[in-house]
């Protein structure tokens, strides 16, 4: 666990959770070609969904965007492992898509979302970078309130 | 229509349904390099939307299940023929996206999304295990219950 | 500003804006490979949303497919950014995927998304024919009545 991303997380006072099991028949991270894909991950911390209900009623956007934080800390986790422990293999963020648990009134989608895309950037730097949809939706797995998925570019 | 997957799917009783034609306009599949990108597919059988309505609501757990089901295997119809009868070639299902119409205190989106990937893995074994992201949605085109979109990547 | 495509444009009397900024820590367009991932597209016109609400309540079938074609022009408006000002790169589009904010009672999801993919085919012909998925979501980022986002194949 060393490299110029480790140091980065460090430097953060990030320390990346044991990867996050999926709750059902699927796997974490597939690699085709250069591209890493990243199943949808839900704001877990130490093994519980951290961050349940809909945006704007149960849930406030400050912890929404704390929770999309954690969504992308998990991404994070999820990829290490998929690299081998070695985070200094991602070339690019290329795609992240953000689903917000909220109702129709909801509007603010882009700044609970900021809590994935900055941590992307402040981790990655200029590869960090991506594109991104974001878009509100009624409910998610485990009444997550914020669901972040990725696509990433690899090294060889 | 011989090779190892159509041997798998008769031993499973599955026969794979004429594909759906797409109900506007664009196509089921396309292919890009090693990649095949199926169209989100509803679970339409014999030219019928079999499950409509919300999940939770209308529909139960266990219907979503089968609707789930039966939209991987519109994505298998699509891919056979996307691959000219021949579905060896998928090289590894990448991800499936899952799409569960449901009001917004339903939580069990992933059981339900288990319906695809449980059939994704049976039928193309460990090149079925795929990434995946399960939202919940208020609705979808022609009142289906459940849509599943893939990505593929295929062998040349 | 020539080129086949753009003749095509000038044609159909279609001036690409300039290209909206993300409203968020995001950009517009990744390139990887010989992919472009095109971020979430809303319907802006002159530096606001033309078209907010949900459809089938404040917004009509006929103003949301129009919503929706405004999406595809600004998608085109920053694929051209991304091309160094030449849409003859794109060798075909992928996969579009259009989310429609809609209460749970609708269904016509597939003909407001059409207004997205017939200027996809109208502007690229046979280059233009995509994989879609389609989604009725409660509520999008600054209330856009829909959104679309593509991903696209370039010609090196």
């Amino acid at each position: 666990m060393s490299g110029d991303i480790e140091a980065r997380l460090a430097e953060m006072d990030i320390v990346l959770p044991k990867p996050v099991a999926p709750i059902a028949n699927y796997v974490p991270v597939v690699i085709t070609g250069t591209l890493a894909v990243v199943s949808g991950q839900i704001p877990v911390i130490d093994g519980k969904v951290a961050y349940t209900g809909q945006v704007g009623i149960g849930v406030s956007i400050e912890e929404a965007t704390k929770a999309a934080r954690q969504c992308m800390i998990n991404v994070l986790a999820q990829l290490r492992a998929a690299c081998d422990g070695d985070l200094d293999r991602v070339r690019r963020v290329v795609r992240l898509g953000g689903f917000i648990a909220a109702p129709s009134s909801f509007t603010q989608h882009a700044v609970v979302m900021n809590g994935a895309s900055d941590l992307a950037v402040a981790v990655f730097g200029e590869n960090g970078r991506h594109a991104r949809s974001t878009i509100g939706v009624p409910s998610l797995p485990a009444d997550a309130a914020v669901e972040v998925e990725a696509m990433v570019e690899l090294a060889w």
